[in-house]
């Protein structure tokens, strides 16, 4: 790398509350990738940009720089507007599996690249893999084709999409440096610009099975994500969403899958239904396909009604290899051996489910990942049989079990059963949609 | 590593303003030296401390964890008392070269490693090479032997003295994070305690021609390097010196022995000597040879009056491989083969010498480094013709420069003439010795 100006010296610059240029900060990317700037110096950096933090442009030039770090996917001989959606995890966040196809159906293309699990949280990728032969290892040409035809694919980060990303990800994850506003919106927008999108809707999730445990937190980042991807070009729009007790009833791969299938085909619980049509309405509204977000929840209510918006499933199943009968028949999912009740103490209201205990103890029955290179189990989790503002008797069911086997299976209902704080009054639920933040 | 909290755990936590414990921190360098603890997460950590600092319990700890990653010289069969100095460096600083023999002579043992130079301050090693023959790379074994039976022995850091500081250092060098107390101050003391010493004197300086530029800045690590020497179970002292203009009036490697050796004949400059009887004096009242400071100064002009200083240099040359002769003959000492003098531009009183440049004007010309891997040549430098507050008239020579050849000599001479500041009014040179701070 030829530069004018030393790594150690762009490095004390930042540290010393400096601004570097879009070129100094390409030339880091790049140097990264190529091997001309260490591990060492890159987790010194980002460590420097946490105390410190990054003008918007200067995010907007690491964002392009990680971005163009790999492969930017070509849409633009398909005809529709792409629009994707990225939500910031949640404890039961399956949207995007019944979102895709709905606004598939109304007329958007989507493009949509998802992630695995990690700590507390599901992944797209972990429960469509729930569906026996789904393959979300698509290489990119595979990817543009389906988009083409089915309108819509859902696949994992491909090795070229971003690569610059995938090993800055991974470095911030074992050198304490995840929580940086900056960093983590150039990690969500280099991957998205990446595949080709036109605009994007931005879930972000508040609440104690949240990354972002404070509204102020979620603000601070749907703000920048909002104004960055303005500066990159991108119509960007952030939802800010409750995470308090997890979405759904459903909390673990494929029993989510199986809720997010009901979804399109009509059913399914009503906060998970109001947060999809939230989301989609307003992708729709961006992609020019809705007058406005009220037309565009008429348009998804209707492609739900129709069946289309669960044909558009069955056309996306079949492309990436599985059967496309398990849309209106989830039976022929997996199912866990074994089931135990959570059973309520005492009578009362739920006045709280603690999202991120419900989310731990499903890792802990094999559900989700405390290490990268885990396997998750596609059977086990749970299904809540309350939620927050219900009434329930002693000894009603709280929550069923789904399990592998009877290890630890005592325990995790003891942990899931002390998620629930049960109440003598009625406790009212928060709302679920908490703010808009558009550019 | 077996450990309870994970790298990254730990790296939040300090991250966070947080304290890391004596055993984590211990962890953490033993884990680092054994490879458990990658160079991305120390420079990650590194950086954390820049911001976070660390409390003077946790410096201990990781001052004496560095320290135990290598060998620990057991001086204790050695009678007398065993006091060192460091200085935390400056352009011209000779001052081991003559105070080391001096105290020597005086009583005390003398067991000091140094360094080389980096940047624009010249190191001691380079300045002890320039005598021809002369070793610095002796072995542990033999270093405690001449200790004992010569008094002193001048040698640079073996590779079993503190190997996660040489490490750790190499490492902060590259990722921006040098400029840190806690970390300089483990930095410093690990390699100072790992000789045998019972007390140490820190010659900590400040101005234009130092690391630390302001006395804020230099106070605050001679404060944390007495108090965490204190926690460490040693007597530390630290003088605040000014480094504005250069110390004494030789620059490069084998024009500042010499004019070291001059000190030892009872000549050298005043500036030179004043350092050199301040720092020596608190040599000696620490280790108990004088009652006081102003005793100790008397028994050092009495060293150098009576020989015994010189005689004792002889025997430390003679002993690491050089020629004793050039003690009182420094003609033997190479010379640089050509000379150009920087003349006055016009009459008036010298009111400041830029340090800094001068030191990075004698780097230009080989005598120091940019990187470590680089060589240094013993004969150039530059020796000034006048100091602050001396009255020159116009054509007068403010500086002699000694050249290997006439490359860039022009250059040289104009960035050395421009170091200087004539004023029409006299000028009076700052107190070289700004304050003191002990325990």
């Amino acid at each position: 790398m030829n530069r004018a100006v030393s790594v150690p010296e762009l490095i004390i610059r930042k540290r010393s509350g400096g601004e570097l240029a879009d070129e100094e900060i390409r030339t880091l990317i790049e140097g990264y990738v190529d091997g001309d700037v260490a591990d060492y110096q890159m987790s010194a950096l980002a460590m420097a940009i946490y105390f410190q933090g990054m003008s918007p442009r200067e995010t907007t030039a690491l964002t392009l720089a990680m971005r163009d770090s790999g492969v930017v996917v070509d849409l633009s001989g398909i005809a529709g507007p792409k629009v994707d959606k990225h939500s910031t995890g949640g404890v039961g966040d399956k949207v995007s599996i019944c979102l895709a196809p709905i606004v598939t159906a109304c007329g958007l293309k989507v493009p949509m690249v998802s992630g695995r699990g990690l700590g507390h949280t599901g992944g797209t990728l972990d429960k469509l893999e729930a569906i026996p032969g789904f393959r979300v290892d698509l290489p990119t040409a595979r990817f543009v084709r389906q988009v083409d035809r089915v309108g819509c694919a859902l696949i994992g980060q491909t090795a070229d999409i971003a690569p610059a990303d995938k090993r800055l990800y991974a470095l911030r994850d074992v050198t304490g440096t995840i929580e940086s506003v900056p960093l983590i919106t150039a990690s969500i927008l280099s991957k998205k610009l990446a595949e080709g999108i036109d605009a994007l809707v931005l879930d972000v999730k508040v609440g104690s099975g949240a990354f972002m445990k404070t509204r102020e937190e979620a603000r601070a980042l749907a703000r920048s994500i909002v104004r960055v991807g303005g500066l990159a070009g991108k119509k960007v729009t952030a939802l800010l969403t409750s995470m308090e007790q997890p979405l759904g009833r459903a909390v673990g791969n494929g029993l989510e899958t199986i809720e997010a299938l009901e979804v399109l085909l009509g059913g399914g619980p009503s906060d998970l239904v109001e947060i999809t049509l939230a989301l989609g309405a307003e992708m729709l509204r961006m992609g020019g396909v809705a007058k406005n977000a009220a037309a565009g929840r008429r348009q998804m209510r209707a492609a739900i009604a129709d069946g289309s918006a669960a044909r558009c499933m069955e056309r996306i199943v079949k492309a990436q290899g599985g059967d496309p009968r398990v849309v209106r028949e989830p039976d022929r999912l997996p199912a866990a051996p074994r089931r135990v009740k959570v059973k309520a103490p005492r009578a009362g209201w739920v006045s709280a489910i603690d999202a991120l205990e419900v989310g731990l103890t499903c890792v802990s029955l094999g559900a989700g990942r405390t290490r990268a290179d885990q396997d998750v189990d596609p059977v086990v989790g749970t299904v809540l049989g309350a939620k927050v503002g219900d009434r329930v008797e002693a000894g009603a069911t709280l929550a069923t079990l789904h399990l592998r086997d009877g290890r630890g299976a005592k325990r995790a209902a003891d942990r899931l059963g002390a998620a629930f704080r049960i109440s003598s009054r009625r406790a009212v639920e928060g709302p679920l949609l908490l703010e808009t933040i558009r550019r």
